[in-house]
């Protein structure tokens, strides 16, 4: 047996006793989490300085080195975090329509555990945190495979949360960091049929795409987001740039960033300087169609096939003239992702079409795309954004970490 | 391109028209299946008369041939059905849980459809209807992909569905067969990742896990059912003694009937000559321990780890003595596939203590494992029988069938 199969056995275990853990056990274990993080701020520090030291030499970007970086008060910020999931409502245990079918039998729907969830994601330690206590409130044991760059911050963290679960009286292998970085332990993971219920990859399409090729175990697709805004012809211009400005410009990096501008060509006259002025703010490279660079000018990069295509995660943004409605919904349908898309209008019935004809996970009418986010949904915290259509679509809070089981109280009944 | 790569494309093009398609359009769909059914019977039966010939010619079993065989009545009983499935409510364009967020934002999640559902089953022709009709009810395209044995009546009620679709109004494509009947197209359609959304295999364990090893494609696993009677040792024995001949004895090749009897050992004594007398009127086998040997004599054959195992599929039973709750629920979860299993018992806290601590799709207290059903539960009609967490779990009804998602109705909110 290999290293992931007895760490794999140890979870399947745990999530047995976790399964019928009541809230008030399950809480104890993440305040008991929360203070144990503060009170090992050094040893979670010390961890963390070896990782930024390895950054350093390694010359990993300033950008990634400020998501590999823990401080104090970003360890603060972590038990914040688990003591609000916490205070949230315990997923488990709801029995749902609950009825008296005709042949006598009492039928219910009853919300449990998952079981396993092995979660695969790079750089960002909180990661660990925030993903391990979910999984804990709902009941789930989890597997963390964290990237390379971050595993001395990860293994720190999760030898304190083991500590603390253990002190509180649940299973230490509720939680568990598989040791090997390598792409060989991705790979064991995604075969682990017997004890992973479901495999939440978190990164890059890269990551996404190899899981999703190679994956035997049930997975859920997060976080590729190529999301638009499109301008219908009788939007309001200045609320259309400050959308499209937000959308793009206020965190160009996160997968619900806009990425491409689609633009009514009846007033695209009247609105695309009116947007230029805002995302030239952040010197955000256009590269539009050849109707954008006919009203925009030289400073207009061409835009490809290709960029249509991309999440470009940064301030870029691609920009196209459209004859209308309908071509607009062809363009994203094609074009993206299914994760969050936003029509700008004042007209009804193109306000209905679009939410109705649109095939994504979140679509928007007058907001910006940037809302694509369990707490603004109302969720209270999210593992992350699915983009597949099975089990779980958006962002994905508590709920989305359970599943039911039917309940039947009889009285004999034979059939 | 391949021919099962174009099909996935048509499929999808006519999952975009099915999105949006309203309640009257689809169920005008369905009422001309119906009546086209029963317009060209001698069509369906002259094509099943050539899968009866074959399958006579290849020495198929009587059992797989009456399954095979369609008559008048067969047919009447199909086109009843698809119209029963017209009658069921629409599960598409509910939305849930709208509310205004901090932010402004009015956000709700509404049902649409999964988009392309394809179907891998084997030589049951009246699958082919059945499913067809439930994934365009709940507004999806299906790919179905039969066994060869029932190729030529598949295909003859697969055109036939196809005209009447068209007819109808909607596209021909949202239903179509896979013309080719050997392993490379189940291959082939395990890689269709940018037209299928979800697979759903009936069969046996053999498809399953082929198709579990092999999926590039979301898939839901069906059918696979190891389900247990546990006979507690407060309960009713003669209610016991019913319930373990209902469930083992009224259908033993489908999913839901038993394959173990646990006898709690306070009461074996006393219940196993009971289950004898009423299991002995099938001649069924039983396979049992060495308590239950010695318990009801020489008839009883030896029972090995690999029986516990078994979906038996027939008039066999494993039996075995056990010490009480904590062992039966220890067996049930170990050898059990996570599809029925029920307790019978007298006992408040073991009845709750079986329902919260047995991890699978349907528990039962005293009735039998042969309710897990669409129709028994209340569903309307089903799909298949998910023994998997994600997505489904247990009779996939029409909602089943459908995916949310969120609709965000703003005034120019930015974040």
């Amino acid at each position: 047996m290999t290293d992931i199969e007895r760490q794999g056995l140890a979870a399947k275990k745990a999530a047995t006793v976790l399964m019928t853990a009541g809230t008030q056990a399950k809480n104890a274990a993440l305040f008991a989490i929360a203070q144990a993080l503060e009170e090992n701020e050094a040893q979670i520090l010390a961890a963390n300085d070896k990782d930024m030291a390895l950054a350093k030499e390694n010359g990993m970007k300033p950008a990634l080195k400020d998501r590999l970086r823990l401080d104090a008060q970003r360890i603060r910020a972590m038990a914040d975090g688990v003591r609000e999931v916490a205070a949230l409502r315990d997923p488990i245990g709801r029995v749902e329509n609950m009825e008296t079918r005709p042949s006598g039998i009492v039928i219910g729907r009853k919300t449990v555990p998952l079981g396993v969830i092995a979660i695969i994601y790079e750089a960002r330690p909180n990661v660990t945190v925030d993903a391990a206590v979910l999984c804990l409130k709902a009941g789930n044991a989890v597997i963390l495979r964290g990237g390379k760059e971050a595993f001395h911050s990860n293994n720190a963290l999760t030898n304190i949360m083991r500590a603390a679960i253990c002190e509180a009286g649940l299973p230490e292998d509720s939680v568990s960091l598989v040791q090997d970085t390598t792409r060989e332990s991705v790979n064991a993971i995604l075969s682990l049929t017997d004890c992973v219920d479901v495999l939440i990859p978190r990164g890059g399409a890269g990551l996404i795409s190899h899981v999703i090729e190679n994956a035997k175990v049930p997975v859920i697709q997060t976080g590729v987001g190529n999301c638009h805004v499109y301008v219908e012809k009788s939007a309001d211009l200045d609320m259309a740039a400050n959308i499209i400005y937000n959308a793009k410009c206020s965190r160009p990096s996160v997968c619900n960033a806009a990425e491409t501008l689609l633009v009514d060509e009846g007033i695209a006259a009247a609105f695309l300087p009116k947007a230029k002025a805002l995302l030239d703010q952040k010197n955000t490279q256009l590269r539009g169609c050849d109707k954008t660079k006919a009203l925009l000018g030289e400073s207009v990069v061409p835009a490809t096939e290709e960029d249509y295509y991309t999440e470009f995660g940064d301030y870029i943004l691609a920009v196209k003239v459209v004859s209308g409605l309908e071509e607009a919904i062809a363009h994203i349908n094609k074009y993206g992702t299914g994760h969050s898309e936003a029509i700008v209008t004042e007209n009804y019935s193109a306000s209905q079409r679009f939410l109705s004809e649109i095939d994504a996970a979140a679509v928007y009418v007058n907001a910006s795309t940037r809302f694509t986010d369990g707490g603004e949904f109302g969720l209270g915290a999210e593992i992350g954004i699915s983009t597949q259509k099975m089990h779980a679509r958006g962002p994905m809070g508590l709920e989305q970490l359970t599943t039911t089981k039917f309940i039947i109280y009889g009285s004999g009944q034979v059939r």
